[in-house]
């Protein structure tokens, strides 16, 4: 005989041997019997908010973390820290990708001590003004969107529990940022920034204002890393995650800029058929990419790909076959955030494959030509994104340092003066971007080429654009200006800066008054 | 004044805090000013297979992994543990998704010590045979393809390097299993089986016959879960990753145990709007699929997904608009693999996703109905997809238990009698699925339904379904057969059947002669 109850003993062995245990028959499960559309509405991790924080295990002092793909419009962070401080929590880390005005709400849950700890890629309105002034014992911990993807890969920055919006999501967790339903409320295309956060945090919390039947397929997010998924009424305001739709700058200044950006870009060596490009949303960005354009068609070379915060305008250019592939790590606007739906082409990309330092794959490491803006540069070609001219914090680092340091051609468009604000410099108030990396800064005076470019410049020169010593841009904004007082920092450090890498690159100190 | 210098020793103190170095600029590295294009060419992942091997660190006693995406046509696995063998490796364990005819090099591998232990969901073939007699001291573990994501998740199956072929990549490990190249020269679709691997491995190597130019989207295996990229002559042979086209069975048995199934689940309670199906791709199981598609169209329902090995003929059908999305963890022929590539509502998912037990969100359970097949099944409704009725190991574990435990209605359709052999019987020769999973089984001679399912076997009486008990199958089947002889089973183990919670289930034994 050959049964299973001879072969007892033999399969004990075995079990024994593999360090398992002898499957018992007698304890399998019944059979779940309910048709699946109905099943998946008892999904067990479709839960409220707060059985949601319940159950992620979260404790005082753990790190909460969120993404900033709706921008301006987003809804996520203010109702879960709200809901947080509502049950009684206190000392908590709040890891953003990036924090915005609309987070104003939690000056408050600083003041309570519900939040005693911001991790961020960037800080603006009056959430930023308190913390310049002083607000938060501990400092604001700044990093680049590259550096946040490595951070969190590597453990400096655990997560305990993600909660992170979705456009749509199953009742599984299978999660995006555009929706297929009718009921579709709020959209922002790609949620690259909250891909690390997805895969490496310990707890991920889908919030979502469209839950559709599974599958939701395509996701982003795959239900594989998601433990709960909250609905709610709105996790983010559409409207809100640009500008607009596409508007060329009539701003002349804008034009010049961008046509010198252009001429850099066309006579750099880099503008070749396959070459791939990053560029920002800045009217003088937009209106360089038309200049790129024509000079495309009329010379027959296509780009492999643009990377980054994807527009219209690049969604336009793929569309129209100049452009190959879209790498997007956040959609700038709804055109793109609809074409990534939808284009197998438009590809959604996590932080750490669009720009962690620590992956040879990583795109930023094969992107040619990345145009950039500054809040100020300085003599030595650093350049600071993050802190005004006033030493308030009022901006964001973003992918400034990972692709100014891994493209072939990174330059920064930047008028000299806003206003009576110069902005090429003795040095910046802050270092985000360190000179090493910047190639090129394009000012509406002249162009000036990094000393550690020499054959760029040649280049540059022979094509006829207007190359400068940066010293003379900074003598002649203070020519204009006159040079300007020294601000009045305080003895507190509110900010440090991380280098990409994981050191520490600079301080932010309160600013008084 | 507000300099860097100044603050010198605020960032050593931030520096400190956060337990982080002072960032160098000296240390900076230059730019690399090559146009990326080039540069991508000197990708630091682009190495032969043996320096891969090399850098990969393994060592003798290691696990090494590979997916059959390419089934009967795979070359991955006999040129990696050639080469493996040819550098001096020993006691290597093989941890496959499953096997082939095509592997029977490995044979002589086995004998020569080179691989002392396989893993995999399936053996088939000359290697099997030889397995079955005895070949191998360590028994072979087989697996259920969700058991073996579960395992690799869980770290009971803990790979070192694997070893992934992929239709294409790009020379930083971005890679799929189709091609939008001119050079492509093998498809298999999707990777499904190897993404476990690629996403929990020590090392990832990926194999590729068309590397194609960065980057390669979209891709399933990200460059962020890749170690080293190898360019080879060829990772497989596409035609044998199905037996061709569609063919609808001219069998008459084929086309009745079909109208049989089909009846099952268009009466079963679960064929509503929005059901969701998986299929095999057997003679009897594509003429279901025929049945049913008509009876969908007369009623005006369509499904929700068609999950699995994915056919040309869910293909057509989610063309047709009668199933809205594929999720497709192994395309099962060309059409399957062309259509993975463009369309994004066929989506590729991970074994994980597609059946682990571990996983709430996991596809089988969500499915509705899934038709099987059996090599045999026993009056306690255990079936055997595994082990010949001579003894022999001869098929794949598959998903089948893990689709028989998950859907709401397991079917398995099955002739009572393949020539002289009975496949309806007293105990099946290896336990691969428990009855306790089993609902439904088909046979030319009438449907046996579980007893614990009476309400289901009511539906179908009522339907005019000729229900009988799975004992007048086995005692008809034994009338015309007569009582089979004991099988000359040895007292050796050479195989160990896991359950997909990692229990084990069965042994297999050597068998003699």
């Amino acid at each position: 005989m050959n049964t299973i109850k001879d072969r007892a003993a033999d399969i004990a062995a075995a079990a024994k041997h593999e360090g398992k245990t002898v499957y018992n028959p007698e304890a399998a499960k019944p059979k779940n019997e309910t048709p699946r559309l109905e099943l998946q509405k008892e999904s067990p991790k479709l839960v409220t908010l707060e059985e949601a924080i319940r159950k992620s295990g979260l404790k005082d002092g753990m790190t909460i973390s969120f993404h900033h793909h709706f921008r301006a419009g987003d809804k996520v962070v203010n109702m879960v820290v709200d809901k947080l401080a509502e049950m009684g929590f206190k000392n908590l880390h709040v890891a953003a990708s990036s924090l915005q005005d609309v987070h104003e709400p939690l000056i408050n849950h600083i003041k309570n001590g519900v939040v005693t700890k911001i991790s961020t890629s960037g800080l603006r309105g009056p959430l930023a003004n308190e913390i310049s002034k002083g607000l938060m014992e501990e400092p604001v911990v700044f990093r680049s969107h590259g550096g946040r993807g490595s951070a969190i890969a590597n453990g400096d920055l655990h997560i305990d529990v993600a909660f992170l919006g979705a456009s749509s999501s199953d009742p599984l967790g299978n999660a995006c940022g555009y929706s297929r339903s009718e009921n579709a409320k709020s959209i922002c295309g790609s949620l690259g920034y909250a891909l690390p956060d997805a895969q490496y945090a310990d707890k991920v919390v889908i919030l979502t204002d469209d839950l559709v039947a599974y599958p939701n397929t395509p996701n982003s997010i795959s239900e594989h890393n998601v433990d709960y998924v909250v609905e709610v009424d709105s996790v983010g305001d559409s409207s809100k995650i640009s500008s607009g739709a596409i508007r060329d700058s009539k701003n002349p200044r804008d034009i010049l800029l961008a046509q010198n950006a252009a001429k850099v870009i066309i006579n750099s060596g880099y503008f070749n058929d396959g070459f791939s490009i990053q560029t920002g949303t800045g009217g003088a960005s937009l209106a360089a990419v038309k200049f790129i354009r024509q000079e495309m068609i009329d010379r027959g070379i296509k780009a492999s790909f643009a990377l980054g915060g994807i527009t219209a305008h690049m969604v336009k250019m793929h569309e129209e076959g100049l452009i190959e592939r879209l790498i997007d790590v956040q959609s700038f606007d709804k055109v793109a955030a609809e074409s990534i739906k939808t284009d197998p082409m438009h590809k959604e990309v996590s932080a750490n494959e669009y720009a962690s330092a620590d992956e040879p794959g990583s795109a930023v490491h094969y992107l040619d030509i990345v145009i950039l803006s500054a809040l100020e540069a300085d003599v030595n070609f650093n350049v600071n994104v993050l802190v005004g001219s006033d030493g308030i914090i009022r901006g964001a680092i973003g992918g400034h340092p990972d692709t100014a340091a891994d493209s072939a051609l990174s330059i920064i468009v930047c008028p000299l003066l806003r206003g009576r604000i110069p902005c090429i410099v003795d040095e910046v108030t802050t270092l985000i971007t360190p000179g090493s990396t910047v190639d090129v800064i394009v000012t509406e005076y002249g162009t000036a080429v990094n000393p550690r470019r020499p054959e760029l410049a040649e280049r540059l020169k022979k094509a006829g654009v207007k190359v400068v010593d940066i010293k003379t841009l900074r003598d002649k904004a203070k020519s204009i200006i006159g040079e300007p007082a020294a601000l009045p920092f305080g003895d507190k450090t509110v900010g440090v800066v991380m280098n990409r890498d994981g050191s520490v690159m600079d301080v932010i100190k309160n600013i008084k008054g």
